[in-house]
């Protein structure tokens, strides 16, 4: 496939560790006290490469798409909901609309073959924005064949990168929406992790034990006819969606860009697992906000070895679980950075 | 006991309950796809009764007092650090300073029984302020009889419905400092919920094994000293420390007052105990902000069948925990309050 992987560097810095870990442990506390919130600041700092790291113009990056899958009857919810749900994104009344404006993430909304298309629309400052970079209205049907040429695959890879080289910031919300995309993420949670399907399918939007039962027979069916697929791209372009390769490549180039990536649920994590599996050095900016409830998602956190700050029990996708842990990032850093120390509050330390 | 406890209502009100809940199905996402974020702004709801809740000037309540049995070494820090970490809040330097900087929390500090006395200052707006409510410069040790007398404990539980009472607001969220006071919490756990202490009691802030030996054997001289104190006012007197009696008071007028309560760690969780013991109906008042490193906060929560918004290992104190979970509750009302309806943005419902 003809796609250009942007250069990402390894990270791994001893001594700018060193000094993070040094002035996490001399804050006024006692040591290890803030649990996680210490190793999510110490993330912060090595990926921005400070030891008094600022979250900067955070950009929440919903990427939409429709499904040959859909057809087959994977989700409780017809394709057209796709298209309703990024106007609702856009008109503010969708849940990461509300929780993007109580955050302050920019939010934009890239339409990367959503089935019905959309009017453009003038960009309006502080306002959602809506980026045109449909492939195709809708991949093809998985289960009998490649969801995507391996052209279109690049092209999507290519629009990601294009629309994060676009966004001011050091930080990125992965959010997603798509009829159909549990079915797309399990299925590469199958092909690029060996989870067998029983283990990696839930109900996703809501269907019942029928709906279930068919779901696993078109993935069943999806994996056979792809059988082929096997490397990270090919499995992108035959089992995966336009907004999850948008996603993939978007992932890519925020990484090679040193932005911190915040990681939504099932389906963003899919883009993780893709990018991660070209360039392992993807998950050391990563950030992995919640365990949704869909039951792949604690399957694929086990194989990418993270630990999500959230457990609420979520499936909801649109990005909404990372702009609910949003203010735990903000926090890390904001305690890195202006919490005093043992010696410049005047507190004795333990054993003194 | 001379204490005036203040009349609590029954919040249950099942059609306020069901217009939440059809209010909160019929937003766009799937049912129930906010996980437990549904479940919190149900509860926030109730409490403020109201289908679009808003919280108002939220106040973080921190209450600072010192142990007598701290002389016995049950913590890795001498007792002077309590004084030196209130003088640290209020100088903006510690975690839960800059977390409710962060948040736009007003931090109120109360010295209840520090063993230091502080100078007292004038309030400045938009500033810490330390109000000074102590009742005697630190407990009795516990280990050789009752922390407090029993009019001690009346007069930190009266001080704690006092300070709520001057204090603007709809949402009070919960703090402490006391080099000891872990175990004030290990005390009681064991004697109202009759947990064995080798269940509930932990390192606190960084004990070794030596020291978690001789916090143990000091605590089992504390429970036989007080054999007799069996009533939650007893236990909390001869067991308890200014601090929690203070909290205690705190907790049940706010929930008098129909506050959104917010829970910290294991110390306040023990206040929560003692205030709930004394009037169950409390408990539809609070909410859970996490769940603490120390163990004994879990057999806690499971008494007080609680299940806390965050799992990220803090076992620090202060508020911090509750600070940090504060985004969730203003995300929960947000979203009860500003999502659209499947109505309202023209999206099809499941099924349809």
């Amino acid at each position: 496939m003809l796609f250009d992987l942007p250069a990402i560097a390894d990270l791994s810095d001893s001594a700018l560790t060193q000094r993070l870990q040094a002035a996490l442990d001399h804050k006024t506390k006692p040591l290890g006290a803030l649990g996680r919130l210490e190793a999510l600041a110490l993330r912060i700092g090595q990926i921005l490469g400070s030891e008094r790291p600022r979250l900067e113009a955070p950009q929440m990056l919903v990427c939409a798409g429709d499904h040959g899958l859909a057809a087959r009857g994977v989700s409780a919810y017809p394709s057209d909901v796709t298209w309703q749900m990024v106007e609702n994104f856009l008109a503010g009344g969708a849940a990461v609309s509300v929780l993007a404006r109580q955050h302050g993430l920019a939010l934009t909304v890239v339409d990367c073959g959503v089935a019905r298309a959309f009017a453009p629309r003038a960009a309006r400052p502080g306002q959602p924005q809506l980026v045109l970079k449909s492939v195709a209205p809708g991949t093809t049907d998985a289960s009998v064949g490649p969801a995507m040429t391996e052209a279109q695959c690049a092209q999507a890879l290519a629009n990601g990168r294009e629309v994060v080289r676009s966004l001011p910031g050091n930080a990125l919300l992965l959010g997603e929406m798509g009829i159909g995309n549990t079915s797309v993420a399990s299925l590469l949670l199958a092909r690029l992790c060996g989870v067998p399907l029983e283990q990696g399918i839930g109900a996703g939007t809501g269907l019942d034990a029928a709906g279930l039962a068919r779901k696993r027979a078109v993935l069943q069916q999806a994996l056979q006819a792809n059988a082929g697929a096997t490397t990270p791209l090919q499995a992108l372009a035959a089992l995966g969606g336009f907004e999850v390769a948008t996603l993939t490549g978007a992932v890519l180039q925020a990484a090679a860009e040193r932005r911190v990536i915040v990681v939504d649920g099932f389906i963003t994590s899919a883009a993780v697992l893709v990018a991660s599996a070209l360039a392992p050095q993807v998950l050391q900016r990563c950030v992995f906000a919640h365990r949704s409830g869909e039951p792949g998602h604690t399957r694929m956190l086990a194989h990418l070895q993270a630990e999500p700050l959230l457990d609420l029990g979520l499936r909801l996708g649109e990005g909404s679980g990372a702009a609910l842990a949003w203010p735990l990032l903000e926090s890390a850093c904001a305690l890195l950075r202006d919490m005093a120390s043992f010696a410049s509050a005047g507190v004795a330390q333990q054993g003194s």
